[in-house]
């Protein structure tokens, strides 16, 4: 790609990294962009410097503009802080959110690894829930739960956090598995079809 | 989504509309900067900031950063510029030339419509190859190659162009059709069969 200008080859290589975008659909975003003109370019500069606004959460880790350091919903006071559930990421809490069923607080433990196990920011941030926990709930919060994607990285993750926080809870509770509204019996595989007999209601 | 700050709301609203991203891969590409943090996101404003030296190029409307008015192609002295390939967009420039198959010039004619008809500012491009074409080659091209993508939107929009440029050219082509390399008999479409078999050399 020698007879492409150096700025544009720097900008593909940068969006290159970015999750599920590969080499080539980067050079489309690049050339879209420049096509696009430097109206639209400068926009878009305007919003990516409008992030320095952004805190993270103190407690959840979920960003917000907040004049204190915690986030709409940890500062929420009509929110059951003593019912806390640990999810992977951000785009889980507004999934979650949007099922409008839950009423506690969540703590976003960050992209899991491949291998499954939590590094160690991920550990301070455990860390720092369990200190919450002694501070404010008198060291046992009444719930936790453990929402982590139905796979088998997923269940790794569950069994490491539920060792680590077992002491600092009354209840300790994953997602339910079972059928997917809208999914066909004929076609779910085993595991869902084992839960969804086991589990029954 | 009341829960997100507005300065990533809007930063979700401007990346949703770019090509083949959807308000889901927008999320999840606005929390992967953010949680970059500062630093990566300085580096990208600054990336973008550079492309304001991006200048498009008077002939084949290709981006570049050089001081005249035309691209490293147009400007190559060793290239035919009486042969002019016309393209729809710049990525297919890219492809074309890892070919290593053509030593002409392209004309970029822009994005071609569902409909297959030019917008006005592509009949601009054109009229811009004529006048060219009557200035520098006496009125003639030796070639001018139509390479379009090879189905019915690509065909209509060759057919509109030839048209156009009947008078400006020697010999007006296109880009072969048959076998892809690779493909299997046994899974080709008729009308790739069809073009194999008329096509066989």
């Amino acid at each position: 790609m020698e007879i492409l200008p150096e700025s544009i080859k720097k900008l593909i290589n940068i969006l290159s990294y970015f999750p599920s975008i590969g080499p080539r659909q980067a050079t489309r975003l690049a050339f879209y962009l420049i096509n696009k003109g430097q109206n639209e370019i400068i926009g878009l500069i305007k919003n990516l410097e409008a992030l320095n606004k952004i805190k993270i959460c103190n407690f959840c880790f979920f960003p917000h503009e907040n004049q204190n350091e915690l986030c709409d919903i940890c500062q929420n006071t009509e929110r059951n802080k003593s019912i806390i559930m640990i999810i992977e990421k951000e785009t889980d809490l507004l999934s979650l959110e949007k099922a409008n069923q839950f009423n506690g607080r969540y703590l976003i433990i960050g992209e899991i690894s491949k291998k499954g196990i939590l590094e160690e920011w991920q550990k301070l941030r455990l860390q720092n829930l369990k200190s919450f926990i002694q501070r404010e709930l008198n060291g046992k919060a009444e719930e936790i739960i453990l929402a982590f994607n139905p796979d088998s990285i997923g269940n790794f993750t569950s069994s490491i956090i539920e060792k680590e926080i077992r002491d600092f809870s009354k209840k300790i509770t994953r997602l339910a598995r079972g059928l997917p509204t809208g999914g066909e019996i004929e076609f779910a595989d085993d595991e869902t079809l084992k839960s969804a007999i086991q589990n029954r209601v």
